[in-house]
């Protein structure tokens, strides 16, 4: 393990308490019935909790969206050629992608990131390069990549947070982009929770019914070659990942490390926070999962994690969209929590419980529920 | 039935099937799988029938809250004095409450209408007065109201719209105050739907078990009473509704002659979209349910509505909080129609279903599907 993978693993602390329950107490004072805006309240004060302040504000936004190719696509896992993954990317860079629309519609910044496109690519305004190789190998014959490339993946999400601190940096939202990446996120999501591939396994872009079959078949190939252990991460990640999975989790991991809320997307960011709570469970505190995708895998991964969907919009299209919805939901519940008036403030009554005499009345009359 | 309301309900007419064909299309071009985008496609597809236009934009946005007081608190159904109806109308004023915080988060404009606060308001600024009565009278011993104010409740509905329109109005949300008003929405409900009254009634603002109980027989009382015809929205309405019920109906019936989507809140604003569909059963085309509420009867509400809420965050204040939230999601929809790019915009490959001849050689494999 490298130095600064290390360094991450060991700053990241539990979440302030003392913040929690100053931001719970104000929540229960400001002017509405108390628990009238449900999980916006929870949110609240899970983000006060996890950025030690009572009073969060999540003024500065980014979507760090990794891009990789993958070896297993060889394998005619997807409904897409290879090509799009690159061809993605400029549509990234141009702003006519899904998720430039909603990040832009959140007031979030897109940060895209080359962890490994086939290709490469010239520099570019706007694309940071963290490139590991040219696409991973394919895992149906072998490791998707050496344990090296593995922890250089992990590495350098931990340096894309580090960057993107120095512009302001209140919450981060995850994405990722890689046609065959719900291959690796399938075999992730068997490898580490021990769910049957059948379960874990969904349609992606939108394969028919023998293609699923075929796709199932080459994930238990996958395991059956690579043997990848539940109990080592890295290991699991370089057998059957993909460098856009170990980028996220390098992000999630610095995110916690620096109590940064981290909004995890879909499918594929699910799998990059299994890795990350594989490496530090104390990451799943710092985790606000935006919605539940309609990948059959994801709903089984949140469950594994203790995380519980903001959303369910029976979305799958991943680059971070279901991230941004996430993070409008976790700036709105913050701004509940920092700018409403409170009862005293605004000259409000406070709930006035019904005298016991007055309930005594009430005894006397026949009632459905008594 | 006034002159207004007649002409308002004639001009309902359905959606616009060949903008809604056009928007269909227009999500199969853009540069995701197609239906990747789930619940945000459907709803960018019914904003385009609505609108009537294959490309609607919401720029203008306004949710709208009614306020008015119930005699019924006179039975001891709620957690809050009846002070606090008057009070929150203040708060509004003031910026200090949730829908405040929440519709400046999603760039609505909030307009606030007295339908029947007690004691009345001197003319203060950004504040509608529609005043039909000092509250409404006790529906546990006669009607809430007489048939005409029930009907000049409607009429002020339909009213703010028209003014409304005159500022920009390309969408517009349905927000709630009154202290009582989820003991009237429940009756409603039961009047209505026919569900039973314990199924309908929930908690409003916290209330204990004892109290539940009791509201119960409150509702079971202004029902046996009152005698609402469900084949008469507007007898309903006069008998077990409330001032801010009848004008958020208003509002719903003329949003839905004039195209502009209605984004409904929870309970209370569903209580009014039942009133609003039983005059015109083509109302239900025009609403975008934002979210399903803690209160028991909303769910149900909805599912005899036939409509499906975006959001489940169990939250439970009104005021149009829900609303904004929805809001929110049908803009980002819109925005994902009109500004994506489309894979010939963006040079992105499309689907290419694997041929036959693969397919065929997969079939030799052993399959857990097949």
């Amino acid at each position: 393990m490298s130095d600064s993978l290390e360094r991450i693993i060991k700053a990241i602390k539990p979440l302030d308490e003392v913040a929690m329950e100053a931001a719970r107490k104000r929540q229960d004072s400001l002017t509405k019935p108390q628990g009238s805006l449900g999980r916006l309240e929870e949110l609240s004060i899970k983000t006060a909790g996890i950025k030690a302040d009572p009073l969060p504000k999540l003024k500065h936004k980014a979507i760090i969206i990794m891009v990789a190719d993958h070896g297993v696509v060889a394998e005619s896992v997807s409904l897409y050629p290879q090509e799009v993954t690159r061809q993605m990317v400029l549509n990234f860079l141009e702003g006519g992608a899904g998720i430039n629309v909603l990040a832009s519609h959140v007031g979030a910044r897109v940060v895209i990131v080359d962890m490994g496109v086939i290709g490469g690519f010239p520099p570019l305004p706007g694309l940071v390069c963290k490139m590991i190789d040219f696409g991973t190998k394919n895992m149906a014959n072998g490791p998707a990549m050496s344990r090296e490339q593995a922890l250089d993946a992990l590495e350098a999400g931990i340096k894309v947070v580090e960057a993107e601190m120095g512009k302001g940096l209140d919450i981060v939202g995850t994405g990722d982009m890689g046609i065959g990446n719900t291959t690796a996120a399938s075999t992730i999501c068997a490898a580490i929770t021990g769910e049957p591939i059948k379960k874990v396994t969904g349609r992606g872009t939108g394969i028919g019914d023998k293609q699923l079959a075929h796709k199932i078949e080459v994930i238990k190939r996958a395991l059956a070659v690579n043997h990848p252990s539940a109990r080592d991460p890295v290991d699991v990640l370089a057998k059957v990942g993909g460098f856009e999975i170990g980028g996220l989790a390098g992000v999630i991991l610095a995110a916690a490390a620096y109590r940064i809320p981290v909004v995890i997307d879909g499918f594929i960011s699910g799998a990059a926070a299994l890795i990350a709570s594989g490496l530090s469970p104390r990451v799943k505190d710092y985790l606000i999962a935006a919605h539940v995708s309609a990948e059959p895998g994801h709903a089984l991964l949140l469950n594994f994690l203790g995380l519980r969907p903001l959303l369910n919009l029976e979305m799958r299209l991943g680059e971070g969209t279901g991230a941004a919805l996430g993070i409008f939901l976790a700036e709105a519940a913050t701004r509940i929590l920092t700018e409403m008036a409170t009862f005293a403030e605004a000259g409000v009554s406070e709930a006035q419980p019904i005298p016991e005499d007055t309930i005594k009345k009430w005894g006397h009359q026949k009632s459905p529920i008594f």
